[in-house]
């Protein structure tokens, strides 16, 4: 629909928030409105946050996960474990898996996977960083927790390929059925995955 | 979910963006990570717009409508017929009415309509302005043109008991059976009204 707009501030506000992914020209239209409705101070407190965002974002120089001072906190704790090393996609990864309290290493961003369609190759992703961390030798375990689709599958290859040689112990995280998930309703290769992998029944659970 | 972001700047930016209406958490993550991924003008344009908007932005002297100058595009207007008024309740009316191409007459927007229960009463909205509008003689009809809601029902009522003593035609869009719709799903309110409200059979459609 060729909406007509009685203003061109309100045309060129609409057209920025519609640039976001899954935000179509409605949304961004009842969002600017809201933003009409609210105090002018309310747009002047949310442009700042993200420009300060965008402006001062630093990056860990050793895990390359998103932090305020130049190395992140998990890298600078010292009651995590630094010989274990779980390498993920992206930041988003790091928070889900630090949200699940389950896991006590560090982490290695790489920044995106693998994925020839998107014309991203392994010089786009911080690898060397990691084969260079690996190499220095306190690395004694490197868990590959990444997507488990046919990018992260070639880039989990890539890794093995180039860690491999320097002696390191290399695990992937467990694929099976989901838990709460019916079996019934298991996709076939994961289901099939899970009767190959399968572990030791234990009471504990 | 207790999210524990690694970086305050990620914090600030997500909490600025989930405090849009129809935006969670999870969706201002994935729109603040967006915009770290896009080169840093692109946030800068973005806060840009909203700011402009929200500092420039101004409202139509003659009908309330959003605009770049004194007076909207719609009011300057010569060819559209100022003896018509369609009372509406905000900006994205007027858009969604200009959208039908169906319209020649002007508008008013009340900036909402009387809601006890958001506390929202008549001289909240512009209701003296479109009084004294009317009062100045050239108004020969007055549309009301409000959601057909227990608000909007008692708002139409507030503006037929100001507007009638000044002689003005006032009238009521048409509420009825949407077009495409089946009569088998309608509710019966809107089926009833439809029956009594009928109007006769052309074959212009």
């Amino acid at each position: 629909m060729n909406q007509r707009y009685p203003s061109t501030l309100l045309e060129h506000a609409v057209n920025e928030l519609a640039s976001l992914p899954g935000i179509g020209r409605k949304t961004a239209l009842r969002l600017a409105l809201y933003m009409l409705r609210r105090d002018p101070s309310y747009t002047e407190r949310f442009s700042a946050a993200l420009l300060t965002l965008r402006r001062e974002v630093k990056y860990c120089k050793v895990c390359h996960n998103l932090c305020d001072e130049e190395v992140c906190s998990i890298c600078a704790n010292p009651t995590r474990d630094h010989s274990l090393v779980c390498v993920v996609e992206n930041i988003k990864e790091v928070m889900a898996i630090e949200n699940t309290g389950q896991f006590r290493g560090v982490y290695h961003v790489l920044g995106g996977i693998i994925s020839p369609m998107e014309g991203i190759g392994p010089n786009d992703l911080e690898i060397e960083s990691l084969v260079k961390r690996v190499a220095e030798g306190e690395v004694k375990e490197v868990i590959l927790a990444l997507s488990t689709t046919m990018e992260g599958d070639t880039t989990n290859f890539f890794l093995y390929r180039k860690l491999s040689p320097l002696g390191v112990r290399i695990s992937v995280i467990a694929r099976g059925v989901a838990i709460g998930d019916e079996i019934e309703y298991a996709d076939e290769v994961t289901l099939g995955r899970s009767i190959v992998d399968r572990t030791e029944f234990s009471l504990k659970g």
